[in-house]
């Protein structure tokens, strides 16, 4: 894996992206061990409803906490999927919510499609946890941190009353990352 | 006011300290209309037990998201003041709760001393809005953020069940600030 990742959450406010990026970087700093920053920027974006929460992970301190070219970049709407887009290295991978995201722009890096949040919906009976499915898949496609990192993360900052439901979407993210890997087809969902 | 503030805001884990730095960051940034950046580094302190949230607010676009010198420290446990004050501006401005804040560095920033954790336990029956009656106490002594945007950003931020206890608790810190300024005595809380 490269020395240092850089991990762009985008979406719409409401969607849980801060916490996710939270999750994602104590996953990284305090389970795995690692160097890690959450960055969260408020601006013009922010006030029209845009969300955008960042996370470098290194295995050496971290100069620059904000992400200059993303590797990996989770787009959970079309605006943000075509805001952010542009920023993804070409390598890199791309995770677009089918739901929300009907567009994917032609781009070098790997692009993998899933209707998270009508899974989120249809499997959990909540849009609530589309932010840990995506966080499941992430981290099933890309291994930036350990399945057990993320599973004690999840735990600790989600509300006990809601555990259960975040620890099944965070396998079902694993799931579906699984799938995505080998190419097998959603209907299964 | 200068152009560009930086925030810390520091402590233990579990004393609240990443969401009062989100809530003081969306102040800023959607309510005040201003920029607004809140980075969380994870690493080896935060595997100790040490929580450090920084907020840098400016009225243009943020180049370098991090704290380089506070200009507002807020300390919440003594390893955070003995570890932070470094870092902080001589014409600065030092919060340090002296419920668990005994030994104040000498320094030629202004320090703010109170109990805050105690307050929040005597006054609201709870320790958990400790964070919130924080960013009332730094808000009404420095007013780096209109009051109004932050009763906002706390409304739109804790769960609606704990939305009076903390509405009540950000008021206090208004107060709190307002006696710190007068240099009252603690007496009446």
């Amino acid at each position: 894996m490269k020395e240092r990742i850089e991990i762009c959450l985008s979406g719409a406010g409401g969607q849980g992206l801060i916490l996710a990026g939270i999750i994602l970087a104590e996953a990284a700093g305090i389970y795995d061990r690692k160097e890690a920053v959450q960055t969260q920027s408020y601006g013009p974006e922010a006030r029209g409803g845009a969300s955008r929460s960042e996370v470098v992970i290194s295995n050496n301190p971290i100069d620059y906490p904000k992400v200059i070219k993303s590797d990996i970049l989770l787009a959970l709407t079309q605006a943000a999927c075509d805001k952010y887009v542009k920023n993804l290295t070409k390598d890199g991978i791309l995770v677009a919510d089918s739901s929300m995201v009907t567009q994917i722009p032609s781009i070098s890096a790997k692009v993998y499609q899933f209707p998270i949040t009508e899974t989120a919906l249809k499997k959990l009976g909540t849009k609530l946890v589309t932010n840990i499915i995506s966080l499941g898949i992430i981290v099933g496609l890309t291994e930036v941190v350990s399945t057990e990192a993320i599973k004690k993360a999840v735990c600790a900052r989600v509300p006990s009353k809601v555990k259960e439901v975040n620890e099944k979407a965070l396998l079902l993210g694993f799931d579906i990352a699984k799938d995505l890997k080998s190419e097998k087809c959603e209907d299964k969902y």
